[in-house]
């Protein structure tokens, strides 16, 4: 039997076309784009053509897009590089609940340093009322940050009620878009969305582990977090790792047409979701709006870690809450209010562009046998 | 003609072992390490034996090896994190003026925060004066950040009076070795040189661009950089480069044995200085006992930039300065003392494994071209 990847949104398998595309600059174009010859100067190609490509999928300028290592580090940069360069005009940052760790955690290291965050609360499906964020947003707010999709329940937040009250506070804000889920999947344009930094992940959409990309608006001045050789115009400086670049690139270019995928991926999760409502005790904890590549759903109370290794042991591969949180309890489906049972046994399943119906079918099959093995198992 | 690369410095060509070994882990191994389910667990695997790769490489402990996304990065996390931890166990931090930009630049940062920073001047050939070393080091001193081999000139710098010195005052500093031009080249047993902190980076190596380590002593205390998801035990979160990581191993792993390839590279140097030496106004600007991988000289008065383009039309491909600098005056060079002239003509070869004698042989006889056809031009 053939493995069933479900877990898409943890990280994805990398497709033809990016993984010969960093095959071939390791090996042929290896240059360090800062050299000055013609071998630095192909390498520099290389750069460019993939900064055209991500710019494009965002609606930006090439010379908008900045190279980082990934989700985590462009959302690092974002939120210190945005909060420290205006700090002298005001002390306010406001966020929710269900960003992902590398925001939230920032957002820690923020408060140490004399930020005050606020944390909107999502409803019982992880969605967040746009007149919340109204009245978060004051005229000594600084930064808004707000992940576009929620990596856990497939939420989708309202980015721009944010910008509305942004301009409606007439605060100095920045806002701040994490996009990882969203990037591929959506159209994510900077400008409609009116978003100053969005940050995107290569590895979400069929790229390598160990790129993404920070959207700056030109003209917004952030403080940089690392320092070094002048790469990336000093946002982020180090040697350019041209393989994953331009395997981001290629990803971009091999996405297929973001509405015609998604209305792919929108009957599978809805074959899933009419499977899963005809097994007794499944709740699923997705909103009905949420981004369909994502779907989380409680399995009747068996935790999740076990139904989650019963079906690795068949080779079909889900997440329980996020892979980020490792085992964690979901800080996302807490502050959904959710109940501790609901919580502990929550799977996500996630998709992509190669999942098949035939594969739903096979992880629906599997899932009852194993509520039915598992719930039977005799309690010691 | 095929192509003559002598800018292994600035970056290599990825080797046979690491490319195959990324492909694999791009298409086949490609689950996220903080999955849990087989395909996670695979991958994570892949972090594990990359880790004891390195460790080994720098008799370190596989728990003490974190990875980055480079040695730009590693110095950052070092620097910042170290002065952070101990800003209040004193001020000073002792460097050289020789060193990397991401040093360098880190600690004119760190001057704004209100460190003193004392930077080293090196002799006429590069080199530090191990009694300076001594002197500069006082009891409130916390940080002291030491290359072992310059980049551009290839000078071996003296870490161990740097952990000499510490120990003499009693100081509470922590020792930084940016040890990414030595790596693989010269032996680097960390408890041997007492560092506390140690940067690499896979791409000098042979490795792929976009990755690197940091050694962080067991017990030594840093404040992070950034914040995320918990990987890399919170000193390096976000999403593993899984790919570039078991690369790095790979590339290690290809690495032949020291000894017998700094004495080919030795000869290769030797052969290339003897073959300089009979050119008229070649001056070396390498200290007779440099890291044999690198050597710096200028071409009397042709421009560094001129000369490096001629070569590169003829697909001989070296570097002016460092590849970092991007034709800025080199700072290294400048410290050295070295009169306009000989900066401005200033070109590096760096070797590696896969040159040869008769590659040496084909640049001479371009060099000498270039030299007669460049300074016969009529100057108009």
């Amino acid at each position: 039997m053939a493995e069933i990847y479900f877990d898409n949104s943890s990280t994805t398998r990398v497709c033809r076309e990016a993984a010969e595309k960093v095959m071939e600059v390791m090996t042929k174009d290896y240059g360090n784009p800062s050299s000055l010859h013609a071998k630095g100067f192909r390498a520099e190609q290389e750069l460019r053509a993939s900064r055209e490509a991500v710019a494009s999928l965002l609606g930006a300028q090439p010379e908008e897009i900045y190279f980082t290592s990934g989700g985590t580090e462009s959302n690092n940069i974002a939120l210190f590089g945005a909060a420290r360069a205006r700090r002298k005009r005001g002390n306010r940052i406001v966020t929710t609940a269900v960003e992902h760790p590398s925001v939230l955690n920032t957002m820690k290291r923020l408060e140490k340093d004399g930020f005050a965050v606020v944390y909107l609360k999502p409803d019982a499906q992880g969605k967040i009322d746009p007149e919340q964020v109204r009245e978060a947003v004051t005229p000594d707010t600084i930064l808004v940050s707000m992940m576009r999709v929620n990596n856990e329940v497939g939420s989708i937040l309202p980015v721009e009620a944010a910008a509305d009250a942004i301009e409606a506070a007439n605060a100095p804000a920045l806002l701040h878009v994490d996009a990882v889920q969203a990037f591929g999947k959506l159209p994510l344009h900077v400008r409609k969305l009116r978003a100053d930094l969005m940050s995107v992940s290569g590895h979400k959409i069929h790229g390598p582990k160990g790129i993404g990309a920070l959207f700056l608006r030109r003209g917004v001045h952030i403080e940089p977090l690392t320092y070094g050789g002048g790469q990336e115009k000093n946002i982020r400086p180090g040697t350019e790792s041209v393989p994953l670049i331009a395997g981001l690139g290629a990803a971009v270019r091999a996405l297929p047409d973001l509405e015609t995928e998604l209305a792919a991926i929108r009957e599978l999760n809805g074959f899933c979701r009419a499977g899963l409502s005809k097994i007794e005790g499944i709740t699923v904890n997705s909103p009905d709006d949420a981004l369909p590549y994502i779907l989380n759903f409680s399995a009747g109370g068996v935790r999740a870690e076990t139904m989650l290794h019963f079906l690795s042991g068949r080779e079909i591969y889900v997440s329980s809450g996020s892979a980020c949180s490792r085992g964690r309890e979901s800080h996302v489906l807490k502050a959904m209010g959710l109940p501790e049972e609901r919580i502990g046994s929550a799977l996500r399943l996630s998709f992509c562009r190669f999942n098949t119906k035939k594969e739903a079918e096979i992880f629906l099959a599997a899932l009852r046998e194993g509520l039915a093995s598992l719930t039977k198992r005799p309690l010691r």
